[in-house]
């Protein structure tokens, strides 16, 4: 089969590599029918991080269930299914405890000896503790289905990390797809105030539309001084970016007693004043997002339409298309890319 | 009248100073019936910080009002009052959502421009967002009344800002008077088990009689091996020392998805792993204490019996052996001392 290989820093290709196979009895094979490439894809593409050349990428994607091994229950042959972009057993304390990237047995696909996401198929260990089947009325609704697998997870993790809830003034850190996903979540836990802090026009402009009621395009202490004369500092601040100025921001702009909700994988942080959040009594949660644990609920919403993260796509590409998908990103000609393949 | 004055690091003395008067109408005089020595004010006995010659020091005080302005309404002459180490007007929006220590115009006793708690008698800013009256059947009951001033507090700030409540594992790092307080606080909130970590045989005995279930009396890397085989890892973690080398334990004991709630204030802290926390959904939580918000329900339970941390107290003084207390404690002779002017 094809599939997304990484080949070193800028170079992705699209490769023959073997077909997947059951392996364990508690496996799956999944054909994929829609797989995106996620910010921390792009952080690999910039030759940040250990990724080795020749290996597999990406870890979205949903797809129907080809095979199962002999122990999985509750996936078939011919099931529409969502993958979080973890795997996980579903029994062990940190699963049961809704934290199943913490799984003993679990792990990331697209990362050393798993199968990447974006290719025609991809063998899902511990199937029964990691796909989700998707209902009969969201067959086909990929651009929908899609963000659980982790954006739209993520930006609700942020929220939930940060206790965004009724009557809250929020702040979201970053316009990039999780921040997007971060409005979208906000909006959905009732927050009565939604800032974006981002500094590009036409992304700020649809995390308005996607329910944002202030939006800040700006950068450093213009944008904190901007989103403080807003809210007086917020309740909840979802940062979802992962450097060194997007947590100073987050910082910056929350009020005194807040919580910081931090998704965006940490690179090139360097401090984070104790002193400072300790005298503001600000709080920092978050971390590598729990997909699976989420994806019910949000399955729930999408079903009855409340929820669409679809718009965070903003470029379809086949799978021989991928190369440019990223290229589309690394640029920010794209916020983010659906691959069909 | 006299009161304790830090001259410098190591220099404690009781001088002469001017007595107190009612200077605005939101003021109370506040004499005092007891006054404690916080590990905070160690810290500048010790010469950390920016504490100036001449001034005042301490901040942990009960007593009788001796005199209140024309617009103190809550309480009055006569009446035995706690008084949380900071002043809060009670009507601020931060005062309104229990972060008295961010009110808009509050402030620290014994820091610049206000009187310490270790002397005679006590300005009281803003007596009414301040002060709390103690029902008669605590009149005389300092001992179990001081602590409510900051140390019980802040254990259960720590213990509060890790989410600790029924069933959860709660790890305490630290055997000094907030650690133990912290101790205190979780068996209060009905943690199943409560793991403290110190490196004195004599404090973390008196830990287990205070409600600890285990002790762990080691260092580092000897410690956290014990506190992990003994709990797998704990739900909530209470930071109670505020340095480098605690900091970092609190992190190795908590299990993935913890909370580390954090009241010891930072010094000498350099690093916090950001990643870490990243990879292991563990949160930071805490801060300086708003003590005024959780006084009246902690008095409830020394009412009752149900709450004692008297025991926190191992050596009592009078104001002029303030000094000796000081030294006491310096030199670990005492966990912490009261002052009975």
């Amino acid at each position: 089969m094809r599939a997304a290989v990484f080949e070193g820093p800028g170079n992705i290709r699209i490769e023959q590599v073997p077909d997947p196979e059951v392996e364990l009895d508690t496996d799956a094979v999944v054909r994929v029918a829609a797989a995106g490439i996620c910010g921390s894809d792009l952080w690999s593409y910039r030759g940040y991080g250990n990724r080795q050349p020749g290996s597999r990428i990406g870890h979205e994607f949903i797809g129907v269930v080809a095979d199962v091994g002999a122990e999985v229950r509750t996936v078939r042959r011919g099931d529409h299914v969502i993958s979080p972009f973890t795997w996980s057993d579903g029994t062990c304390e940190y699963c049961l405890a809704g934290l199943h990237t913490s799984c003993v047995d679990g792990g990331v696909f697209g990362e050393p000896s798993s199968d990447g996401g974006q290719g025609e198929a991809v063998r899902v260990p511990h199937a029964d503790g990691t796909l989700v089947v998707v209902p009969p009325a969201l067959h086909g609704a990929d651009a929908q289905l899609l963000p659980l697998t982790d954006v739209l997870a993520t930006g609700h993790h942020a929220a939930r990390s940060a206790g965004v809830g009724y009557g809250r003034t929020v702040a979201v850190v970053g316009d990039g797809a999780v921040g997007l996903c971060a409005v979208i979540a906000s909006r959905r836990l009732g927050a009565e105030r939604i800032v974006v802090i981002g500094h590009h026009e036409e992304r700020v402009d649809l995390a308005r539309r996607l329910g944002a009621t202030d939006v800040v395009c700006a950068r450093g202490q213009e944008a904190v001084e901007a989103a403080i004369s807003l809210t007086g500092g917020a309740h909840c601040v979802l940062e979802c970016v992962g450097v060194q100025a997007s947590l100073d921001t987050a910082i910056a702009v929350a009020r005194d007693g807040a919580v910081i909700g931090y998704v965006g994988v940490p690179h090139l942080v360097e401090r984070l004043d104790l002193g400072l959040l300790f005298s503001r009594n600000i709080g920092v949660r978050g971390g590598v997002t729990p997909a699976r644990a989420y994806i019910p609920e949000l399955m729930a919403d999408v079903v009855t339409g409340a929820l669409d993260a679809s718009a965070v796509f903003d470029l379809v590409v086949d799978l021989e298309g991928a190369p440019d998908g990223y290229v589309a990103m690394d640029t920010r000609k794209a916020v983010k890319v659906r691959i069909t393949p």
